[in-house]
């Protein structure tokens, strides 16, 4: 993550990730959610702010879930319907369940395929938010599988030239394993920039950069300036104008949309009387069924080796690839307690004395 | 395609579609293709230069396909074996065949798997050149099907801060069909601009914008210049800078490596000791496995139709979708010849007098 994005070290408060476990599991129960899923969002929340994917974790999503479960748009104890079933592909319907919990799911239902068939893929309609579909995919990875997760929804990303939004950020991911280095782990919205980012710069005070978002024109705003008022701007594709690639990333915006909200059956939100909600696609590549698994892994090693090997450009340290810093993250936030920002920690403050529940523990 | 990579009218010579699959597969045919692989190879290319494709169809490519089977690195005759098969994936080995014609193939086996479990996916080793992987996705969309194809080889790109190029252009594609709108076709280099668009660009002296490629220093030359020397520059991720996003075509480009290259149990070009060559992944979605056809293409021409409808931002006169151009180009280009440039067509003189073949008939 860019450095603009952290919490700055005067607004933080660290909370060990046990003591945030607990809690985040409580407002899960209090919302009505049973006991074992509330464990398991908590989970994956949790995990999520330990990998430091600050955007995705507790600080700008549970409050938002707290929202969609008293307003009713999220139900605590869905009854998950498939809709159509074959060896090796899966369609489900969320009943309005939070995919953050139902997403664990539904990869062991793709990899319990995959087992049988080689390839297993899941997709998921009438749900809520998934949280960071790279977890989802590092199940498989854990699984000695390839996970692939795609989520799409919500109207934020003009299309190249457009000025109109008619995607959300729709993220793609995968992950595959490997032997002793950190597992491939690559998590990426579609659109030039997040959406939670926009929150969060929101909170830190950072700046948008030349091609992040557009005037609601759909001109691309080429120079650095402070994020404008909700309902101000539009985002962008990742490319941000046509000659830097716009159109690939509305492309891949569109491959999301189409692997894990089309192939449900429903339309995309982008069209009138689509049902709306969140679409997810999850799918598990069963490694042993392509090549040799040991092998496989110790080809990993060497390619993530490479990469990490690759001569720097001049002002760099070091290359990297994608889930290097979310391990190393790991690692230290383990020890050293999450960073979650003041801000996030008055909002425990409140919705803990609210739901009569214990306040959250601070290190 | 961005306008500065068209063939300057000047210098186009136009030729019907079926006078250069004639003479396309005859060159084949000479190369020691069994007739009716060449024929096949002909229709892939030609289809490609229809689209306006013109850095996949027979401008850039055949060339360096006669150059492959005369040098012996290419096998008219492959003996393709299925190392590894299960209900939903099959590994083949193409025995450094040229996957231009075995693509059809292997998405052809995916789709067969497809129709009984689902999904069908089929990774491919030791081959040669896909040409326009999406070709080889549209045939799943004309199928009924979501189809998916991903490449990659070669050193080219550079990772985000990396001063040595460890991946390929490594291009991903996914078609999907509709009703009456053309069909959803996207293809997409994950590096900032296709490496065939370089000798393309080389050809009609069009420049290089900011971003698209770095000095051998790794640092991304965002000045607009004219392309240096081969050897000279290496290409960067889409995005271009990490600013932009770089970080994120660098994922997907692992993401092709991953599912085409690591899945056929193979190392990356990357790592010393890797036996090269092409790697190709194709992944074909039986839609009516997952939900109805009918009402999938529906939907499939509402969000055609809603993105085509989008208003567009100041300077631009239209929003398109990708497959627009390609369909619209097919349409003009089956009635008015595909326009090659002179170069071109002084190789095709050379070539067929040099095979003792019929020149290529113009119009």
């Amino acid at each position: 993550m860019l450095q603009r994005f952290k919490v700055p070290k005067d607004d933080e408060v660290r909370v060990a990730h046990d003591a945030l476990t607990e809690t985040v599991t409580s407002i899960f129960e209090k919302m009505g959610v049973q006991a074992d899923d509330a464990a398991l969002g908590a989970e994956v929340l949790v995990a999520t702010d330990l990998r430091g994917v600050e955007t995705h974790g507790v600080s700008n999503m549970l409050r938002s879930y707290v929202e969609g479960y008293t307003a009713g748009t999220l139900n605590p104890r869905p009854d998950v319907k498939v809709v159509s079933d074959s060896p090796a592909i899966a369609n489900v319907n969320a009943d309005k369940g939070l995919a953050v919990i139902l997403g664990p799911k539904a990869m062991e239902m793709a990899m319990e395929k995959a087992r049988n068939v080689g390839v297993g893929v899941v997709t998921m309609s009438n749900a809520g938010h998934s949280g960071a579909i790279g977890h989802h995919a590092m199940l498989a990875a854990k699984n000695d599988m390839v996970g692939m997760v795609a989520t799409s929804g919500g109207l934020l990303v003009v299309p190249t030239f457009g000025a109109e939004p008619r995607l959300g950020t729709n993220p793609i991911a995968i992950a595959a394993p490997a032997r002793s280095e950190p597992f491939l782990l690559f998590d990426a919205a579609t659109s030039a920039i997040a959406g939670n980012k926009l929150r969060l710069a929101d909170r830190v005070g950072a700046s948008m950069m030349p091609g992040w978002i557009a005037g609601l024109d759909g001109d691309p705003i080429m120079d650095e300036i402070k994020l404008p008022e909700r309902g101000q701007y539009y985002q962008l594709p990742l490319g941000g104008t046509r000659e830097q690639g716009s159109h690939k990333g509305y492309g891949f915006g569109i491959m999301a949309e189409v692997l894990s909200t089309m192939l449900t059956g429903d339309l995309p939100t982008m069209v009138e009387g689509s049902p709306g909600g969140s679409h997810h696609y999850f799918a598990a590549y069963n490694i042993e069924a392509f090549c040799d698994l040991e092998q496989f892994k110790d080809n990993m090693d060497q390619m993530l080796g490479t990469l990490k090997a690759t001569k720097p450009a001049p002002g760099h340290d070091a290359v990297i690839y994608p889930g290097v810093s979310e391990h190393e993250e790991e690692a230290e936030r383990r020890q050293n307690g999450i960073p979650l920002h003041k801000e996030v920690i008055e909002w425990f403050s409140d919705i803990t004395a609210e739901l009569s529940l214990p306040a959250l523990r601070t290190m």
